[in-house]
């Protein structure tokens, strides 16, 4: 299939007739319009028979800057959604050096086997300027990149988590609408990432590791609440001991939390993704979290809720950067500071001052 | 004193020459605006002059919702800026039935004991809902709303946090320049006030029970980072023992998080507000803290901090509540959230769309 959007534009533009008085200009937009269409319709094709070129392409015009590659974007993204929507997404959270790659790379490689289509994506707004410090590096998955029901990409860089949220959740579209039917979405278990990923997944898990104090030094209460299921990785070896000690504790301290909306007790159970252990086991739990929660209809409510998130979140964020990336306002909120600390405003007065200039 | 705007202002008025040609209305206009003036400096030179009845009608103006009333109370607000920050604010939190009044009128007693002037204020916003769950009723602290040198006011009421807490940051101001030089800021521990109210303080108390599974059961280890001391209340008879046994419990806790930015240590003590056990100590604890932090510096940096976290949040809440209050957008937002949840549209796009009709 050809999917290159230049040269299929320039063919089909040879035989249009060009009426008189045109200006060139106007004649160079029109074809760039008309490129622009026939390109959209082209990757959408591409998307919906399968094809990792044209979805490839499609994320990066997502990921793009340029005003007419998003706009371009958005009508693949419309095209799309009807074939979207029908795939389990399923976020996986942990300390960096809790073995997240390897994990991914087991699980994921355990899920081709009965042909299910596997996409890998990752949220991690620090990735544009450590140049990548999850997903970055593919060879960290070395059979699954090469594995055909496979597709991992690294995560969308940006200065904000708000942004690089956007593209994930736009690009789980376009992986769905291609035939994905499994999504994982990976970040690191630093920061806000995991709240703006269990906002875009079904399924919540996060991995630990045991010993070490980990269990109650450092723990995140938040994340620990978010988790649909908590797997104490490295399971062998000299740490297998630990590692089932770490998962009594584990389950006590769930037992204390206020049972969940989705009315799902979460489980705690160890792996060691070296060995392949208890990675099929993780599937059954997820398998029967998509069960439950499809009878009682939390499955369906909580994917409405994440849109409903989504809407108000982007137009907050938009909001925001609008105001705040006004030179007037930059210069402005500068004085209004410096009168902060010197008291000689209140911060409400600054405000009103402020968005008075709007 | 007078500060009863209506009579004052008729009387100045009286001797006013009108011009000719100016019609009634306008002549209303320029009444008006005198009159706000007039009591704007009278309602200033109460407060400085300690007057509580100045103060109290003060408070009522940044708790209105009338322009004019809070035109009028920005005036009075910046006339007393100069004299506001030299006190002590200290911010208390806990459980409903962790026995906050009580601990209060015991402590706010202690203090008036030499001449500290207290002023106590709450950030409630279930206030309005719930008719006054805490310092609505004044009764609960006897003793305290009786005290010369104390001055009690209930949470201001409204729909929103940020709405409430402004009120009570303005409060603050006012009660400062009242001369009030400790200010103690209530909440109960439940949602997000805990974090207004930590940042509108210098010193952050948390109030415990011990026993009932209270030390790890329910607890939000967020509120626990933000404490600068827990102290475990209800230390007397039978509860005794189980007190102390928790302030064990708390102290290996605390230490396990990693350092604060102040370099301060939080302390755990026991009290018996009832007994008037521990408050002495409290207060102790307190002035350490404030040695400890001025000569840091930590102090003075943290009330910048503050104060420029509220003056953003403030612009945020305006830039949101104008968006989502427009009656087109409320309309639309109804129209498009039936969009996404029937897959016809992405969040990303309806934002687009709701954004483009500002």
């Amino acid at each position: 299939m050809n999917t290159k959007p230049n040269k299929s534009a320039l063919k089909e533009n040879q035989g249009i007739p060009q009426p008189e008085m045109v200006s060139s200009k106007s004649i160079s937009n029109i074809k760039q319009k008309r490129r622009l269409l026939t390109s959209s319709e082209k990757l959408v094709e591409g998307i919906l028979e399968g094809n990792i070129t044209a979805l490839s392409r499609a994320i990066t015009l997502v990921e793009s800057k340029n005003s007419d590659h998003l706009k371009k974007a958005n009508s693949v993204l419309k095209a799309c959604l009807p074939y979207a929507n029908k795939s389990i997404r399923i976020g996986i959270t942990g300390v960096p050096g809790v073995g997240k790659s390897t994990f991914i790379e087991a699980f994921g490689t355990y899920l081709t086997t009965f042909n299910k289509k596997v996409a890998v994506l990752a949220v991690d707004p620090s990735s544009s300027i450590t140049k990548g410090s999850i997903l970055g590096d593919k060879t960290r998955m070395e059979d699954l990149v090469k594995n055909e029901n496979a597709f991992i990409r690294p995560s969308a860089s940006g200065n904000s988590l708000g942004g690089v949220a956007r593209k994930t959740r736009e690009t789980i579209i376009l992986c769905e609408a291609a035939g994905f039917d499994t999504i994982i979405i990976e970040t690191v278990g630093v920061g806000q990432s995991e709240t703006a990923v269990h906002s875009m997944v079904d399924f919540f898990l996060l991995l630990k590791l045991a010993g070490a104090g980990d269990e109650l030094q450092g723990i995140k209460r938040g994340i620990i609440e978010m988790a649909d299921t908590i797997a104490i990785n490295k399971a062998d070896g000299d740490n297998l001991k630990r590692a089932k000690l770490a998962k009594v504790e584990f389950n006590r301290a769930l037992h204390m939390y206020p049972e969940k909306v989705s009315n799902w007790q979460p489980k705690v159970v160890t792996c060691s993704a070296l060995n392949n252990d208890g990675v099929s086991e993780l599937w059954t739990i997820i398998n029967n979290y998509i069960s439950k929660t499809s009878e009682n209809n939390y499955f369906e409510k909580k994917r409405n809720d994440q849109n409903k998130y989504w809407l108000l979140q982007t137009i907050e964020d938009q909001l925001k950067s609008e105001f705040f990336n006004s030179k007037k306002i930059k210069k402005e909120l500068i004085n209004q500071m410096k009168l902060i600390e010197t008291n000689k405003t209140t911060p409400f007065a600054a405000a009103d001052y402020l968005l008075g200039l709007k």
